[in-house]
């Protein structure tokens, strides 16, 4: 496909472009009230105020639910399904093309132009959905692996059941926070010394983040009412990007037997425009080939159903320098978002629209693709050096984090998730 | 306090004495949308219905916030906060007390009496709270022990962590369902010959039960705000019977490193009137005498934070007949709810109003205290007999478990929490 372009001018650079039309909800001086946009360039097209304009006047089908673009999350806009999404998404794509079929409603339109494009910088970003469940599974095989040996050795890395279901465990949903969200450096038990099994109360010193993908639910399924593996794509909504933020010390002392609690409760930070499942639909891929035969029920077959996502790390100090500290693919996975929908509702456990699904930790083959601190500096054996001098075994206060993702070239227009950021603060401090 | 009594017939076998007043959800034949009532003797008092009628007018408090009443869930009550629970919950008592001060409210108005007043057996029973977050902790020691020797030996029976921390996970809130719901049994992973790590695709062959008590949060708390143990009494609304319904083959194969997931998530039930904590004062006591001395964030002094509850399950086979297959205290456990929610909040989780905590399975030391299959029968190696000559390692299709739970006396005033009741159904078919 020849790439599109817009008569409203975007960068080449920018991750929103004509090709993506990612979902977010913003608040704006005119709307305080969180709502429903898009982002196109570096603007954002607010659909509250297009929808109120009649800038749906070309698209009946939209007409009787225009109301969820004045919602204060993508649930209803969600909840109408993957044919709608795909109409409302290209109907857009349409009314931004350049000397496209829709001129009148917007390249014409000085007036709503005026209303409704509202610069990025100026749009304050909001959890993009109401999340009931978040699950955050444990598929990045490289990253498993290189936890497993660090823990276990070679030997006995992978766990024996890891290739034959995508492992996971419920997260705390009302930690997810958006980009851009404080993070506050936790307090919890940990061991002074890790052969004495006597705890100390203290802010965590193993504060670490997690490169994942985020992917969000569409469709509900009820109790008792597993979601077919080939039925899978049509319950996925779009993905975002995740950090989730861990601290090792808290982790290491109370995770048996019943595994990760409080070290990973405190935050867990997403990227605020959601990129629907349609935009990513160029970029799929094979993941990680599975050596081990999956039971018929996660068998995709030969659907790909991962996507060439580049993904890259950060860190900034609180001298303001910033540092890469990872770049890999999201392709490193070894099970997809299809296969862990699938495996989670086996079962029978149900899903709301908004439910949220985490990768895991998403890391390469090699030294520079390593999605945590665990893994780079193996559990604060080592350290990486970072610009300027300073250097790290974990998080200091004053760090702030900042995950990008995308897809495709320049020249074929940029699908990417712009930032999913934070920084960390001091850690409450407690008297007794 | 000498016991009260009602001008309303209240069986002195009822859990639900004037001294209880627990709150639940219903919908009627008179009012099809699910909104508020409170339990006495076999009636529910409509207070949907009460609050319209001006029920209310002796108490002007709540005149303002009377909406909470015809709300689908407790939540907005709940929010309201312990101060309204107590002056609500008193002045329903008052209304209902023989010749008490507010005799022209109810007992001389037959009128109200006629439409306020609903046969429990004619009200239909609602989830009532909705759960954004639930947590399962493992409080119960002795369950804790009686596992751990069954997994690893009496040496390392309880994890280092066990006695500093009460240990949990997140659960699925999705999966919380309401007394009498039908719970179908469980497809998943499991291992044909646990020597051999292969798994097979089956439904569950060891489904079990968990006794315990579930506890709602009512009062919200920030990302990065921990509750201090002293104030974490007023955060809490009130208790339910849980049973943590448990695919004990799944959660083996599956549970390494991070714990368990479908063997879980697919339902737990929960009773559906919630006992507020001013109901169980009277009643409080002393857990299990922790050995190790705790953090100062978990330190609760000498407070009394556990209940005498007098729990008891049942197992009626599809021929009908009844067993009791345990019974026990809910003073057996290590930990109180104040206890985990400090520890839950003390790295910065936030709670919302309808967050609910799990205890964890609660036993006894003797053998007829056990509140789970797994230890009744050593994970099935042992039968249990039932009345009528059947026998169970765990549950067959047809079988319906109900947990019971009362504190007091009938001389007294029952304060009870009717009944937490759930019948297996079998496993969806699948064929691929
Ligand atoms: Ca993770
Ligand atoms: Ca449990
Ligand atoms: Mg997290
Ligand atoms: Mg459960
Ligand atoms: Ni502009």
């Amino acid at each position: 496909m020849a790439p599109l372009s817009s008569w409203l001018q975007v960068d080449p650079k920018s991750h929103f472009s004509i090709h993506n039309i990612p979902f977010g909800v913003i608040s704006t001086a005119e709307e305080s009230k969180p709502h429903v946009a898009v982002a196109i360039g570096d603007h954002a097209l607010d659909l509250h105020v297009f929808a109120q304009e009649n800038g749906f006047s070309a698209l009946s089908i939209i007409q009787p639910h225009q109301h969820v673009f004045s919602e204060p999350t993508l649930n209803a806009f969600a909840q109408l399904g993957r044919a709608m999404h795909r109409v409302v998404r290209e109907y857009l794509q349409s009314v931004l093309l350049k000397d496209g079929p829709f001129k009148n409603v917007l390249q014409e339109n000085q007036q709503l132009q005026q209303a409704a494009l509202v610069p990025l910088e100026k749009c304050k970003m909001h959890l993009p959905m109401f999340t009931n469940d978040y699950t955050d599974f444990y598929a990045g095989l490289n990253h498993a692996y290189n936890v497993g040996v660090l823990f276990r050795g070679p030997e006995n890395a992978l766990q024996p059941n890891y290739k034959h279901l995508p492992v996971g465990y419920h997260g705390r949903a009302s930690s997810v926070v958006v980009s851009g969200t404080s993070i506050k450096r936790p307090n919890g038990q940990i061991l002074a010394d890790p052969q004495k099994k006597e705890p100390m109360f203290s802010p965590s010193k193993k504060l670490d983040i997690e490169l994942e993908l985020g992917c969000f639910v569409c469709k509900p399924s009820s109790l008792g009412d597993p979601v077919r593996i080939e039925d899978a794509p049509e319950h996925l909504f779009g993905i975002v990007l995740m950090n989730d933020w861990s601290a090792r010390d808290i982790q290491a002392w109370e995770y048996v037997p019943l595994g990760p609690f409080n070290s990973k409760n405190w935050a867990t930070t997403i990227s605020p425009w959601v990129v629907l499942m349609d935009a990513l639909e160029p970029f799929t891929a094979k993941g990680i080939t599975n050596d081990t035969q999956v039971l018929p029920y996660l068998d995709e077959k030969d659907r790909k159903s991962h996507y060439s996502i580049d993904l890259s790390v950060s860190l900034t100090t609180s001298s303001g320098t910033a540092s890469s500290i990872g770049k890999t693919s999201s392709r490193n996975l070894l099970f997809s978002f299809p296969q862990m929908l699938a495996h989670h509702t086996i079962g029978g456990c149900p899903f709301n629209v908004g439910d949220l699904l985490g990768s895991g930790t998403i890391s390469g083959e090699s030294k520079n693709e390593k999605g945590c601190l665990l893994e780079q500096t193996d559990n604060g054996k080592t350290e990486i050096a970072l610009e300027g001098g300073e250097k790290r075994k974990f998080l200091e206060d004053g760090d702030q984090v900042t995950i990008t993702g995308c897809c495709g070239t320049e020249d074929g227009g940029l699908v990417g998730f712009g930032e999913c950021t934070g920084k960390i603060e001091p850690a409450v401090s407690m008297s007794f």
